[in-house]
């Protein structure tokens, strides 16, 4: 039963991993030693500590860019360590804190470095990193959303395909999410953090104001359209990987019901089940789009159907352009095409956010 | 008995490919369609034209970056087609071409680009490419060597290494390798070609003409030291894997003696056998190295006995600093441990040669 746990969470998330930067060297090690559910977190884990080590070892002696790689590497292994690991709740917090410890350590030594914000909203903060292509006076800037599992620690390998060309980056943990959500669970106005990222990033000399796009993956890809559409500031919104509504929730896998009820910050499973159901909705939401749209979805996902991708690019009546891309053999996320799918969203907000390119 | 060949290749070489910048989510699918060596070769080159399609499609839409790297990943994709498939010349070499001309494609999109360069030397040509590390004025430059079977395309992902740190790189062909094999196979004197090379860099504006290293990878590594033995101007020189005398040639496994074989560019399998064991031998030479030397190795190296690395080392009595390198669990260049002795190499390299760190 619990190896059958193992097998859907690697099925469901195929390709994942290696596409968010986990070595595929360190995965197959891992993986070798996993024959139960209870042994994800210590095989991840333990490589988090060597590379942590490693990362003190290089630092002591000046390697400053490979001690930011070692304790980035450190971090995504705790991020996949606590990944889904709700069968022993403290470990998963502890977790965690080592991932953003972890990655806390590496920011400041990333090529190009990562600078830690932490945004004042109301009685809470914000905390997020920024990233500046090196040479490009002014700069777009790409607003990163996280979905369900995800958090701003996790992107660093899509923010180097961004920063390649010439964007800056920006992640976030929101509502429910991350550092954040021990302060702030889920919320139905997601978009309010968001638009205070955008705030923030309006005073940056390093940034042009005028330039600014959102793209949420996953569940995050939901955050994303609430967050273009109630901001006419945000110029292009890419969702990779729609939600338009809650799924059913019996017909999720476990490990996903759990994550929702931990996001939710609700006691009782059917609390959270039905701020959910009722909050997760984009009727009337996505037509509030004037930017460019890009809808990308796998017609393999397993967690979410196709068509609730559809219906998200089919509502968004005034977005221009308005792309809806589905892969036939992508994936949640279309993680598995990872190669083909991370370059074509980045050009397309590339284009959407080049010089010249007005469309609001 | 073919299924064991593949077997033995993915053996001897594990870690290499995904190391080298193969997606793993490509490796799993390549390997899935290979149940004998004859499939290896339409394996690799279909997902090589896929990417090439991809690339002329992201070219057609001013997609520079994506279309930059798709090239690669199907130049990438077609050496390792080629790699070794000598059951079939026709087919090696037109996988051999078919690299070179997709790895030109891509070379003037990458980020930083690829500068190609054509070095005439008696009545030949050294080919080769030259990258830029941005915003380094007088960048100091390492000069890539290749193995066996490895040549000028293959080394993009640790250029990235070295160029994050500030250094430029030189990759090119040499005697027995790549483009420059047609025209002139495996000679004993490969420092003659890198010297030219080295020549022609010492003109380049960009780069800081005191400052050069070389580094050499498996049978590069023999080439490496040669290089570094006969030319004052190399002020340090790594090791990736050592050779120091050729290895007994019936120990050797076949498709390794079909690669020595082709290089020597003789007739006769005992000719080649003749010249390369005669000529592959650093006996007197090491010593002349005064420079930095790192030896890299692994003890688990199935084609290369970790002592050949301690001679190199061992003999190296002027080389300052001499450091010899052996990782327990390292395999043949122990790429099975890639991210580790990547970023180590490429620290090594930036501390040698970093401003005020002279050594001559």
């Amino acid at each position: 039963v619990t190896r059958a746990l193992v097998d859907s969470v690697l099925h469901v998330h195929a390709g994942r991993f290696v596409a968010d930067g986990v070595s595929p060297l360190d995965l197959d090690v891992i993986l070798s030693r996993v024959t139960e559910w209870a042994d994800w977190f210590p095989a991840w884990a333990d490589v988090g500590d060597e590379y942590e080590r490693r990362g003190h070892e290089a630092l002591v002696l000046g390697r400053t860019v490979s001690a930011g790689e070692f304790f980035w590497r450190a971090s995504i292994s705790y991020h996949y360590a606590q990944f889904l690991f709700f069968q022993d709740r403290l470990r998963r917090e502890h977790g965690q804190q080592r991932k953003e410890q972890l990655y806390a350590a590496a920011a400041p030594l990333l090529v190009p470095r990562a600078e830690r914000f932490d945004i004042a909203i109301d009685d809470v903060t914000i905390p997020g990193y920024l990233r500046l292509p090196p040479g490009v006076p002014a700069a777009p800037v790409v607003v990163l959303i996280g979905g369900l599992e995800s958090t701003k620690e996790e992107s660093y390998e899509f923010e180097n395909a961004l920063l390649r060309r010439g964007l800056a980056t920006c992640t976030f943990d929101g509502p429910g999410q991350g550092e954040m959500r021990a302060q702030l669970p889920y919320r139905p106005d997601f978009e309010r953090y968001c638009a205070a990222v955008v705030d923030w990033l309006q005073d940056r000399s390093e940034l042009d104001p005028d330039r600014v796009a959102v793209l949420g993956r996953s569940l995050g890809g939901y955050y994303a359209v609430r967050s273009a559409a109630f901001d006419r500031r945000i110029r292009a919104c890419v969702v990779w990987g729609a939600v338009y509504e809650m799924p059913p929730w019996d017909r999720l896998p476990e490990l996903t019901r759990m994550g929702f009820h931990y996001v939710s910050g609700e006691r009782r499973e059917e609390d959270a089940r039905r701020l959910l159901t009722e909050s997760i909705d984009l009727r009337g939401v996505a037509s509030g789009i004037r930017g460019g749209l890009l809808v990308l979805h796998g017609a393999r996902d397993d967690l979410i159907p196709a068509d609730q991708a559809q219906r998200v690019s089919g509502e968004a009546a005034r977005a221009d352009p308005n792309t809806l891309w589905v892969e036939p053999e992508g994936n949640h996320c279309c993680h598995n095409l990872s190669t083909i799918i991370r370059p074509g969203m980045a050009d397309w907000l590339s284009e959407r956010l080049a010089p010249g390119t007005g469309m609001i």
